[in-house]
């Protein structure tokens, strides 16, 4: 199991700034600190981008490549950014993401096989509408799984994201319950091991009490990496979550165990 | 999911203590502290117990017994101590436990149809050996699920501890992640929600730093949380463990979530 970083955002204020001043050092420092803290992967979130979309996805990526070999997440819903990051990475790249959605299917899925490139894909309606339950999800993982085969892609390059909620939607804890069984069925539905990933603080968005929020992170942290799950994105400063991450990853490694060297 | 406190237990001096002195009130002290905290069972080990072994469990019981009506776990490997604690008890019972091993199949099982007592059973050899994996497991739980109901007790009084065995076993990790598929699959060997018990702190005992060894509890108690476990035998001061198993317990009920109401 790894853990991929959700720390660069555009919707935080240092970052933004960053752009804006064309300087790469907050941003550099920031994800630093993430592969200090055990960052697998580093997720770009840029947003869509304005007017000059391309040139500022090329900041980021080549601001987060000169400091770091890891593979980087490049999360924009504007298949131009998306084109321009991949075209400048060097690092190995997974592109976060695609779903059903027309737009998404005709303009970023390609991209995935034009740059060799993994994918994420959620497993949401074509309307972006989140499933009801695990059986439309599985549906949803088929279409994506033929999506992608179809594209002339390896289903090795799959990773698909069942799309956690809020635990305060109406149906929260029964959606993260679903999720779970949706993550331990997906190997036997699709006939391989395909990689699956979660966005942690989903879970928790919204108002409520920060600790708490953060007992309920490491508790699905724990179970959705009892459950297999492939990949984590998550705040990599949470150091306590990080641990428990770590931890699971080492238990599924079933190799011999040494206290010290979990993580 | 529920707790039981496993914080009674012969082997802390203060409780040899207040064995030898017949005095309750140190024993009661621990016990509402184990209720505060949110336990929903009391295990009372008290080893196999000497030459007094009916009179001192009958201690053990009358002290735990005056201070809560929560249900208590009678935890000794002495069929006579059990069935004095048994007879003595006016809480809800759970034998704990018997397995495969003659002596406790012939003398700790019967007791549970006579006291109309749930009980557990350790998937365990007839020698008391831990099974090599998965599969010896649920043969051995097939075995004792027949011996239960040969015994003409309903099979909903079973509650099946797939035993966890210390990480630093050579083979530790592995029958972690092991006991976590038994538990997952146990409902459709059986053909109906057999409950299952897992004791936490055997995942770390041995030498090892205490911080590595909280956190790997946390991260188990989640995994075990996300596959399904009923009731995680663990020590109930550990408060953050707690909070996790709690959070696991509040996301399998799947109602309507709110922060403030999570434990």
């Amino acid at each position: 199991m790894l853990v991929a970083s959700d720390n660069i955002q555009i919707t935080r204020k240092k970052i933004s700034d960053a752009l804006i001043a064309k300087d790469p050092a907050p941003i550099q420092k920031i994800v630093l600190k993430c592969q200090r803290n055990g960052a697998d992967i580093i997720d770009i979130n840029t947003g869509p981008l304005g007017k000059n979309a391309e040139e500022d996805m090329a900041f980021f990526i080549n601001a987060v490549q000169d400091v770091t070999h890891l593979p980087l997440m490049i999360d924009t819903a504007n298949p131009d950014a998306m084109a321009a990051g991949l075209s400048c990475c060097s690092n190995k790249t997974i592109i976060n993401g695609f779903s059903l959605e027309p737009d998404k299917m005709n303009r970023i899925l390609p991209l995935a096989k034009k740059y060799d490139s993994d994918i994420v894909g959620y497993l949401l309606t074509e309307k972006s509408r989140v499933p009801g339950d695990r059986n439309e999800r599985l549906e949803i993982a088929i279409s994506l799984f033929n999506a992608v085969t179809h594209q002339g892609l390896n289903p090795s390059n799959l990773i698909i994201d069942p799309v956690l909620v809020p635990l305060i939607w109406d149906n929260g804890t029964f959606q993260a319950m679903e999720v779970i069984e949706v993550v331990r069925t997906l190997h036997d539905l699709l006939g391989f091991p395909v990689r699956t990933i979660i966005g942690l603080s989903n879970l928790t968005s919204g108002h409520g009490p920060l600790n708490e929020k953060r007992t309920m992170e490491k508790t699905y942290a724990g179970m959705i990496a009892g459950a297999g799950i492939d990949i984590i994105l998550m705040n990599t400063n949470h150091i306590e979550t990080m641990a428990i991450a770590k931890n699971g990853s080492t238990l599924h490694k079933k190799s011999v165990f040494a206290w010290g060297s979990a993580s």
